[in-house]
């Protein structure tokens, strides 16, 4: 065992060498899974490498990595569903940042794909990464059969209409649009909720649970991608485009509804708070096994970026 | 049974018969498989059925069934692989269609997606496809869970960065330039291909056949990919637009190399014979079983459009 992987697995350890150690064994499966620059089509490999490598929090690998965890699921199986939930992440941003959607030129601050390549490299890359997410489950998940299958209908359902793609078009439908809280909720329950949610349920198929501790951790898993979400829009009003790595206050601009212009800085605030005690009391029969969890749920809400 | 059922498994009917029964089929499956317009967020599903549904001939899911029915496979499994494919299919022509792509505005003689809805959608659609594929192999197909995972294994090498994707991205590339034929098949074995050889593939997986059998609907499968190509482009330069449904003369028009423009018209015509010979002949110890096989190749050889 590496440096690395002992810090990841010691569940004694501080957080911040926790999420150290998961973010450098996701970043090195991350470059082993993807195609090689070297081998044709280079310019698509080169770009789909720029889009997924050397950036990133890493939030969903950290979740499915801590869910694993509380399942007993080991760290290869883990690595495949982490990657994969991360490529489609990735993807996700790829095609959101391009001129049809929300024309970003910057992207965890570096120029976006589009920016660097070109349009048509990026749909590109956008639509290889997806398929390749479905390969690592599907090939390199060393779990069951079964297990692969329904890691591949999880993932399929959470990024596809019903899931992360369709809060996007519920997205682009309501700009200029008052939403209410629960409309608004309804659309990142599904634009970022959905992966999230996702990124945790696979890391606990991977191993073995009981069906009521799958009901508390997808529960803890939806309140955490809702938090993840109050919390952007917060952080995307307060802080400048330089601490956040993309630009700032584009929402606004943009005139998108946000929980903050939905329901006042301070209510968001508020709402942060809630949903974050609400995800700490689901963890609350799993005790000293759910940690990374818990911290994961304080991360998420005292960020900066 | 139904009749189009009948139709199908008869192997003594006639060639148009089975066609026929393939393609009302499929449709019908499609439309069992896509969410209805009505399910929110309804534009997007509204417009992943216009992608899909009511056109195309449907190669793809015919050489995926007269596969399966060589290899033993059932109707039901053979359906959702063969809607899988077209899913994948139907999302590259969506994807391919769009401004930073090909820009094309004419599509099986309708307007294309970009056209009728807008742009975001359009990226969406073909997102949103994509994952819908894969769903419908993990979760839809009756064959053991092994052969659900290989099967998608199989559509996301095919339709990935090392696949159909990767071919558009050489196509991309290759735009003005000079390329020899070794070139020109090379991106059309990865563009068009891909994805012709796939879908003989998991219509043979979704039964059974021994290795060597496997080998030879394999060269049969990726000698029709090209021969498929080669006809394309020979009817782009021959047949008018209202012929295709779609823009004729696009290819040369863009400066895009084709069979056509390297080896001329003629020796392109003895290209296609060549190819449909020796896809033939990849079939002659099937016997009469794969009848529906090589009738598709005689298909493809002599289609107006």
């Amino acid at each position: 065992m590496s440096e690395a992987d002992t810090a990841m697995s010691d569940t004694t350890g501080s957080f911040a060498d926790w999420v150290s150690a998961v973010q450098h064994r996701t970043e090195s499966a991350l470059d082993r899974f993807l195609p090689q620059a070297t081998i044709a089509p280079a310019r698509l490999h080169d770009a789909m490498r720029y889009a997924v490598l050397g950036g990133g929090k890493r939030v969903r690998p950290l979740l499915c990595h801590a869910a694993g965890a509380l399942s007993g699921a080991s760290a290869e199986a883990l690595d495949a569903a982490a990657c994969a939930v991360e490529m489609i992440h990735a993807y996700s941003l790829v095609h959101d940042d391009m001129p049809c959607m929300d024309d970003d030129v910057l992207r965890r601050g570096k120029p976006t794909v589009h920016v660097q390549y070109d349009d048509a490299t990026a749909l590109l890359v956008g639509d290889s990464l997806q398929s390749l997410a479905f390969l690592l489950l599907a090939e390199h998940c060393p779990v069951p059969a079964d297990t692969r299958a329904a890691l591949v209908s999880q993932l399929a359902i959470a990024s596809g209409s019903r899931g992360m793609a369709g809060g996007q078009a519920i997205d682009l439908a309501s700009v200029g649009l008052p939403l209410g809280v629960e409309e608004l909720e309804f659309m990142h329950i599904h634009k970022t909720g959905a992966l999230i949610r996702c990124a945790v349920r696979m890391g606990a198929a991977c191993g073995h649970l009981d069906v009521d501790a799958h009901g508390r951790l997808d529960h803890y898993a939806g309140t955490v991608g809702l938090l993840f979400q109050v919390v952007d829009d917060v952080l995307d009003c307060e802080a400048s485009t330089e601490e956040l790595g993309k630009t700032a206050g584009k929402d606004a601009a943009a005139n998108k509804p946000t929980y903050v212009s939905t329901l006042g800085l301070a209510r968001a605030r508020e709402r942060a708070r809630e949903l974050h005690a609400e995800a700490i009391d689901s963890l609350s029969l799993f005790g000293d096994a759910a940690r990374r969890l818990r911290e994961l749920a304080d991360f998420v809400l005292t960020r900066k970026h």
